[in-house]
């Protein structure tokens, strides 16, 4: 944790009392008359209803505007593994965003367990309350296991933020610092450090939109085609890219690189390592709570664009990305969705920017419906 | 379902378009600073302090205020087995009347199964974001195993509101009753009719409050020790009740009896029957939507009070119960604390009525009060 000060730490454990979130009515109960609509008998038409047509669930019932975001706390934010009810405040602080940026209500799920299987099992029962079950704050590998037999059993989208969520807000910023580098996606070398779930799945996201070149790395360096101490995943990672057949420590496969992406640690690229990439490089370093290498000491050693977590974050993509989903009733998030979702954000920028304002709700909207006719 | 004309039913459908109930945030986000107290960096200090006092997180989320209000849809209200999501305006309208009621937040949860364990495994997995499980319209046997085997689970109470929200009205309604006609518990023959969820538990709460003689029928008549073609449930509520061994159908042990009580179904009581009660009987006709006899056919045969599940309903009882659990932290819900709910909504019946304003909001506190301290 940032060190904070006793007053700010007080004022945020305040505005916490009670939770951040509330399951509210929509509407009234004045009288008794409102209450034999809403309860019985009156509500026995819109049960009958639905029973005829399954699909009109989605829209006499909350199901239509709700999405499940399931954790089990085993790596939240940069606190590491602290369990999920630990974790709730994170989960309601997502709510709050997706809700107040694109009007998506969202129900924490919490679940401690370490078991892929008893995690998917559980959330498989309880689907079909949720028109979405968003994957929050599971470490790797587990992740990649919860969310790929999830999305088997439902026909609802199952989408792991701390993936695909990352991966589409930092091609949206890749594509606008290499508009305003002027340089093509298929001639840059990009070196992506960490191999965990945000680096896998932006190295997956970059390579199905065109980079060529991608070296991904983990804490013992380059990933390469054979290097024998690779679990599956890695493995599979490893035989997609790195195309030159790199090897090496993070310091050696920087050198000459074009783009610096970083999902890892505090302070793992020095000066030194920015000054042998080639000119005008473009610096992601994104590690939460303190990045790679602080953005300024990045420009102070040639780098010609340098952003960190706080600005290159996926808060400028998930409320828009599951309100498109929700308005088309997708049963999956696809590849091209998100590909869409990054290129209308990359076109929200202007100016010098890289991302576009966070706070801006036309931001959120446009995202949507470019997710929604993608979908 | 109730016959009703095409404009009530098309003003009922357009009241439940979206829902009636929504996840919203209860905090601002109006600029960034806002964004990093309530999500990252702030929100790791709220985290961390849960991590070290897992009870606080009652305090600073908001599971201390929500409750899972759980159902597989197979006895939804009179309408039978039509599914979960079917079922869902209802677990929507109830979760109304607790909010409005008490101030509790409920989250539907909706599982498609009809296999005890199955429901109870996916409900002890995501039990930890609640602070308490309500069971709502699972059918008789099914739920008494649910209820059963999940409260041997988790350590929040698993409360079936279909079977305790009933049996602690009827109580209530009993002891004004009684008190209103002049008789006693003790020496009063009690006749119900139904012997599924409500009925089993409605014939045992009143048996612990010292009923003493009680005889439960089912379609085919008394419960007796002895009877051949009893499940173990139904076994087991013979054993303890019907003291004076009465055998035969309903029509024959109504005969003598001073109080009725219907969970059934309906028109399954004629005015011969109330006439072969004792003098100045109690009717309680509670099938929904159409009573086993109507209270004012009820009273013309000679019944002194005569009520059907309208008046009699279980929503006068389960916010204040819920509110008092949540208030006091409560493990489980304790025969006591339901004896303590009925006496209260008993004492705040004025003149000749049988039950109180269920639109009062100072009777849902006084329950609260006196749940809470009753844990």
């Amino acid at each position: 944790m940032i060190a904070m000060d006793e007053k700010a730490v007080a004022e945020i454990m305040e505005l916490h009392r009670g939770g951040k979130l509330a399951l509210k009515p929509t509407v009234e109960l004045s009288d008794i008359s409102q209450l034999r609509k809403i309860y019985t008998p009156g509500v026995a038409e819109v049960c009958m209803h639905i029973r005829e047509n399954p699909e009109a669930a989605r829209d006499y019932t909350m199901i239509g505007n709700t999405v499940c975001i399931a954790t089990n706390g085993t790596a939240v934010l940069g606190l590491g593994h602290i369990g999920a009810v630990a974790g709730m405040p994170v989960m309601e602080g997502k709510s709050v965003i997706l809700n107040k940026m694109a009007g998506v209500g969202c129900m924490p799920i919490l679940i401690e367990s370490l078991d892929a299987d008893y995690i998917v099992e559980a959330l498989t029962a309880i689907a079909p309350t949720f028109s979405a079950i968003m994957l929050e704050d599971i470490s790797a590998p587990l992740c990649f296991e919860v969310e790929e037999k999830l999305q088997q059993r439902v026909s609802i989208p199952v989408f792991h933020d701390d993936q695909h969520g990352t991966a589409t807000v930092v091609l949206s910023a890749l594509i606008r610092a290499l508009s305003l580098t002027g340089r093509s996606k298929e001639s840059v070398r990009t070196v992506i450090n960490g191999a965990g779930a945000a680096g896998t799945a932006i190295t997956r996201l970059l390579s199905a939109y065109g980079f060529n070149d991608i070296v991904l790395c983990d804490r013992k360096g380059a990933l390469y085609a054979g290097r024998s101490d690779l679990n599956p995943a890695k493995a599979a990672v490893a035989a997609e890219t790195n195309p030159r057949g790199v090897k090496g420590v993070l310091a050696d496969v920087l050198s000459g690189a074009d783009v610096f992406i970083g999902v890892s640690g505090p302070g793992l690229v020095s000066t030194d390592m920015i000054r042998s990439m080639n000119k005008s490089s473009i610096v992601f370093a994104l590690a939460n709570p303190v990045p790679e290498i602080e953005p300024a000491d990045a420009l102070g050693a040639g780098a010609a664009i340098a952003s960190d977590g706080k600005v290159v974050n996926n808060a400028l993509v998930f409320p828009g990305l599951m309100r498109g989903a929700l308005d088309a009733r997708a049963a999956i998030i696809t590849t091209r969705m998100k590909f869409k979702a990054a290129e209308v954000v990359a076109a929200q920028c202007v100016g010098d920017e890289i991302v576009p304002d966070f706070m801006d709700s036309s931001l959120h909207q446009k995202v949507a419906r470019a997710v929604a006719s993608a979908a």
